[in-house]
């Protein structure tokens, strides 16, 4: 496998990813909250990257069973059914219901990788899950979602760990670029406890807004099976698991 | 003191840096070369983004004195006196000379930064000495080349040896961000050896062009004293040395 990672979306976004598949990671929140949305029986989400887009596409799949979730500067939108806490989302509100989600980077890294042959969303809740379901592929593309077109650390922490349970998985054919190492090292060096992103830039925004407890609950390791994988605009749970 | 990484120039372009010290790294090889030629006795380089520009500024301060240096691809620019190989920065080539420089990333970082209040050029060869020379700023922004708009291993290490050169100086006094925690926890976890790098993708495009002998060149640490600091477009060694 030749696996590349990207820090931010914005390098995904000038990149070919047709024969890859990609793994979106945005630990803070948008794929902790994807995973956790999925776990507590939500049918399916719709990524989208702006709020009107999302009211449009809401209100044209009924808004008797399609919610509204999201975020603008970590805060719930006004008038949306649920922010991008993934706390929020338990089998009370969104079981059984469609979720049109837009978020600030994390939708916004979904949609980014459009072209590639498999879009798999990850984080530290279901991260083996999406080893196993991804070590088949021959090439792998990890984006990071980053922040505000920066470098976030639990993004690089969570494609480092990714990566160090392909390693384990497959030994030496698992090939990696300058930010795959970099990615590895980072993981290795560091231990994943709820200490390790308190001075994140991403855990300070939380903790402004008053949500610091989302960061204990999304660095939570292997808490869920399920791996969501995007096709045709649509989040579902991914068949199987095996690639 | 307040520092923040930039892994990619691009993440650099959208920055707003006009309180910042910024240090302005490219191993392989802009900023390596850009420390050899001013060690060789260069009187002055002239950074510039596209070869026309460096044509045009070279006849301006007249090709007697003026000599052009740059690549595309790494190679020389055709009708160039000189590429981007340190090794051909000597005194016998450029002693006494203006040098208009123009490389695909390294120059480019350099206009990026054109917003900041001091701009100051590191690499492994004169890691310490730029320590030394921005230790005293109070909001420091370390941006890295990269290449093509990636994460460059070499250039994320280089970063992270300036921090801990930094740290060493001011311990807690150094307040880092996530990329910048990153980039520290990388030096720490790498040894800088001719080996580190050769798998990096810039050691591998320079191997396919047969210079890879310029990265165990570019890997020598300390091994100058001085800082290139760019001035109204213009880079010479800084004085003194202190902040």
């Amino acid at each position: 496998m030749k696996a590349i990672v990207f820090f931010t979306l914005q390098e995904a976004e000038g990149a070919v990813l047709q024969d890859h598949t990609a793994v979106v990671i945005d630990v803070l929140r948008a794929s902790s909250t994807i995973v956790a949305a999925l776990a507590a029986g939500a049918q399916s989400i719709y990524p989208v990257v702006s709020t009107e887009e999302a009211i449009k596409l809401a209100t044209l799949l009924g808004r008797e069973d399609a919610l509204l979730a999201g975020e603008r500067r970590g805060l719930k939108v006004e008038g949306f059914d649920l922010g991008n806490s993934p706390r929020e989302f338990t089998p009370e509100t969104v079981g059984g219901k469609r979720v049109v989600m837009s978020t600030t980077n994390g939708t916004r890294a979904l949609v980014s990788v459009a072209g590639a042959e498999r879009i798999l969303v990850a984080s530290f809740l279901n991260l083996s899950a999406v080893a196993v379901a991804c070590a088949g592929a021959e090439r792998l593309a990890v984006v990071c979602a980053g922040r505000e077109g920066r470098f976030s650390i639990e993004d690089a922490v969570c494609a480092g760990m990714l990566l160090g349970r392909l390693k384990e998985r497959l030994g030496g054919a698992l090939e990696v670029e300058d930010a795959g190492r970099a990615a590895l090292a980072l993981a290795e060096a560091l231990v994943l406890d709820d200490a390790l992103f308190e001075d994140a830039a991403a855990a300070r925004a939380l903790a402004k807004i008053d949500m610091l407890d989302d960061v204990s609950w999304c660095v939570r390791l292997d808490v869920e099976e399920l791996v969501p994988e995007l096709k045709e605009r649509i989040i579902q749970r991914a068949d199987g698991g095996g690639a």
